[in-house]
């Protein structure tokens, strides 16, 4: 059985020591997050997730959801139970709005909590997550009346929340969307159609569910100019404000999946049910965006979080396995084998998941801390520029943190040998887990379109120009110390593979639109592995000043960061040539076949 | 549900026009292996995969096999069947020795067979795998009596074969086997012991199951020079050569793992089983090396099996699915989107996914005609020459066809979205079912330690050289081919890659021998990129030479894959300097750590 350990000591570092946390306390939120109550919350937080959620992480899979008859969706055995201790210690509601029952912490930490949550446990991680981002849609375009009537059960976690965008014609294209909206006497409306892929979309968790549901009011434009938000709950909110009558909304049926199989994803039927118009009318696709960088983060730490989980065992297996012995002589002559973790193949596996999350880890809570600056900062140029950051780093999140974090779970699971492939061991669990990230909450090869398409060009260039401003300067700044150049270096080499690849963008794509997605992909993970190597250039220079002043029994634990630092570097980062190279060779040849030559 | 067509235009192309089968008519088996007959064979064998072994596929992943109490072990619903049939139509016995009633054709035309079998319905496929395994060590190290005892009812397919290796504590590390062997009075050994993952170790469908089983014999010496092969037949033999007594050998438990569900997966209980020696007592992992190649080069082949069919199921999804429009204006405007397939980066991962098969397939059949040759040439220097390329070639191709193999379903499984991820599409289990053949027969990072550790120095080298004088042989005779620098450029790139690759390990790996398990797999990849390159080159040849002929109805087809060579040399072939970067920083990064440190 797989086992799990929040990695706090890791997070506490990244949080204080690199990126300066307390620096930001001027903002709202942030007072009360001293270090010693991010640590207690971070220490509890871990707790929970390694006693209560991880355990069930398994007998979840192996379970999966299931629909009655009448249409009734139950979770896995000990869910319920998980999901009334999460309610009550308050880790839905870390840094949701106080002003409906929220702690009002910096999001930041929600999304520290969201790590350790999806390692332990990704599939029940999913239900209060989606309430997470179905509470920031009406935090951000609801009316008062309907913040009132909603959030604070959804804050308390009485209530969940879903987002209903997928039909079965239509995923990414949202214009497609059928499902009608018909306006009654009342200024509400009557919702018909078929939602598919709802996650969380129906189960026992909760006495409500609260269904936020792109559809289209009659006589509406064609097109994405024409879809609206509605939020409809399962059970209508009587005048008291408790859930009433059925609403006319069911789960008509659960799709059989790969993995996750703890989490409900429900066909979604809505027969003329009643619901009310979020936002503005014929906007809703606009709300749908405003909400999605954090929704995207949340899915890059899964990638993360299941790239975590699965290294851990992997590390634990091979200190472990006895097989053959060391290339160099035995290492443990008195024993049958030696531990496979002496082979240096093993080594290379290892270290290059380790080396990813750790820095996949940095840029996470560094993006986030972005986000929380953007949304609380009373400056406007520190909001804005943590903004450019925060959009630009969104699709590079997601698409890096999913990609390398389930290519990270198929490496762990390689390190098991055939034990890898049975289920009782865990570890294929991880990697149909984990692959789903890929491809909800826009597919990864849309959010490489987002980043080449949207968040390049915006503002003349004014995010990215920021990025290589930033990077710039660190190097600058590190230019003559000389301890730091087997990190400088690198950096900078790939930093200046990812500029040669962004003016190449800007020579070829305007005019030739095919170029920019036929690059796009690559351009994502070049700009991954900069922003990774930028993080761990951070990290080192973190850790000289720290072992500099005397590290104590940190000493080695500090050390070891430096290492693994340097296999990024070494191992990692001359990737970023192979990408500047394929985006260089244009779309000429993929776009010359017919469809029909394929 | 998905589809399959089985590639045979593309296979016979190979076979005729690039790899020049015909020439070697003078060897035997050869000489009835006419252009006719064998096309009528690959076209028979692709209706058989295609009409009756694809329909089974996904309701055998779904089904399973089944333990009863009394252990007898079923497989799913139409198996049996199936294998009827394929018993009949002798698909089991294509290069079977005519002495034991086999059709004595090249070794050649069961690889092909294999691939279509294993894209077609891989669980079911693993039962005359397995069986065409155990054959061969008869072949290679049985008596004639145990040969005429087993051959022909397991070249009938009457009875099956497995292949038992594997213990709870022992995989790759063979020399730690328990299982025991204790000689009898009257030549015969009784075995006990307990072996794991053994592929069709019970089943419903042959009569008999016949196990080559390693064990040591009371008093060997330990570790890997006191292992014996034995024959344990599930059923004893009697007299009459028909299958009589349970011998001492049962299923006693089936795995429950990621894929291949149809096929039974068992822990083998051994309980005084009578067995018999096969080849010299303590030479027993030397008579399962002499049969590696062709296993390691059949699970090679299950790699790109499921690449092709979850590549040829993508195609079809993405000129079926309507979703958003072209980024240089719509293509179907009549519709209310355009097939995904007009988006570049769609079309980047399908080329990717074709360009790595095409090659990937040549490279098969070029190498089991080495092996062809290997075993049937009497030209001693052309049999030498051959099996040094198939022994080197051997490790490359279990390595990354099964990676990148791998990697391509995921790919695949991509292009649906959320599709992708449900069941019921089919994708998923090509990519649960594609992942146990990176590690069964040997994990990839044995097959990297193999090819640097064994196949490279072998020698002196000599076969790495052959390989080296052969690619560079080509490049010479095409300096000057104008239309092919497409081609022989990048190939020449990759080539020195390659050669600097090998330099350094022997100026490095020699007298540190961490250095080569460093570099190991980052070799292997890069060793499979210059082969497929060396292919795709080939291959672009052959094409101009045909397009010169005056190539009919066929001319946008022949283009068509020059595309495709293209594109692996501007897309795939870069990486060779990444994987040379790797190389050449050597182990001293990842062995600096101690365990503890992970």
């Amino acid at each position: 059985m797989p086992s799990y350990s929040a990695p706090v000591e890791d997070t506490l570092f990244l949080l204080n020591d690199v990126l300066g946390f307390e620096r930001h306390s001027n903002l709202p939120g942030f007072e009360d997050a001293t270090p010693d109550l991010v640590e207690a919350i971070l220490r509890e937080g871990a707790k929970f997730c390694e006693e209560i959620l991880q355990p069930l992480n398994r007998t979840g899979d192996l379970e999966g959801c299931k629909r009655a008859e009448d249409g009734t969706v139950s979770t896995p055995i000990g869910f319920k139970d998980a999901y009334i201790a999460f309610c009550e210690a308050g880790w839905g509601s870390l840094s949701a709005s106080a002003d409906f029952g929220g702690q009002g912490l910096p999001h930041t930490l929600a999304v520290i909590m969201n790590e350790y949550l999806s390692s332990a446990n990704m599939a029940f991680a999913m239900y209060p997550g989606l309430t997470a981002g179905a509470i920031a849609a009406l935090t951000l375009h609801g009316t008062d009346e309907q913040k009132a009537k909603y959030l604070p059960n959804m804050i308390a976690g009485t209530w969940t929340g879903t987002m209903n965008l997928t039909e079965p014609h239509c995923g990414t294209d949202l214009g497609l969307i059928r499902t009608k909206a018909a306006p009654q006497a009342d200024g509400s409306y009557r919702i018909t159609g078929t939602k598919i892929f709802i996650s969380a979309g129906d189960h026992d968790l909760s006495e409500n569910v609260i269904h936020l549901v792109l559809a289209r009011i009659e006589g509406a434009p064609e097109g994405t100019k024409g879809i609206s938000l509605f939020v409809v709950p399962k059970r209508t909110i009587g005048e008291d404000g408790t859930p009433g009558d059925a609403n006319g909304v069911s789960c008509g049926a659960l799709e059989h999946k790969m993995g996750i199989h703890g989490n409900a994803t429900c066909v979604m039927n809505y027969d003329e049910a009643t619901g009310w118009l979020v936002g503005e009318e014929n906007k809703g696709l606009r709300a749908m965006f405003t909400m999605m960088n954090e929704a995207r983060l949340g899915v890059a730490v899964q990638g993360l979080a299941q790239s975590e989980v699965a290294y851990q065992n992997a590390v634990a297996y091979t200190k472990d396995r006895l097989q053959g012995r060391s290339l160099s002589g035995p290492k443990e002559p008195d024993k049958t084998a030696d531990p496979i973790i002496v082979h240096p193949d093993v080594r290379r596996v290892l270290m290059g998941i380790r080396a990813f999350n750790e820095a996949a880890r940095a840029l996470v809570l560094w993006t986030a801390l972005n986000g929380d600056i953007s949304h609380r900062s009373e400056d406007d140029k520190a909001r804005q520029a943590a903004d450019d950051m925060m959009g630009l780093m969104t699709p590079v999140l997601k698409g890096v943190l999913t990609d390398t974090g389930f290519a990270n779970t198929v490496n762990a699971q390689q390190m098991f040998g055939g034990h890898g492939y049975i289920a009782e061991w865990g570890m294929e669990q991880f990697v149909r887990d984990a692959r789903i990230a890929m491809i909800y909450e826009g597919a990864n090869g849309i959010q490489a379109l987002d980043l080449v398409g949207r968040k390049l060009p915006a503002h003349g260039g004014r995010a990215v120009m920021g990025f290589f401003n930033e990077v710039g300067t660190f190097l600058q700044e590190n230019a003559e110390n000389a301890e730091l150049t087997a990190f400088t270096g690198p950096l900078k080499n790939g930093l200046e593979d990812m500029q040669k690849a962004t003016m190449w963008f800007m020579n070829n794509a305007m005019t030739k639109p095919d170029n920019a997605g036929a690059g796009s992909t690559d351009y994502m993970h070049l700009f991954g592995l900069v922003a990774l190597g930028y993080m761990w250039a951070r990290i080192a220079r973190t850790v000289q000043g720290k072992l500099k002043e005397g590290a104590g029994d940190k000493e080695d634990w500090l050390k070891a960061k430096l290492t693994f630092g340097t296999f990024f570097m070494e191992r990692l980062m001359p990737e970023t040539a192979a990408h500047l190279a394929r985006i260089s060779t244009g779309a000429d040849t993929m776009m010359a076949l017919p469809a029909e030559a394929f």
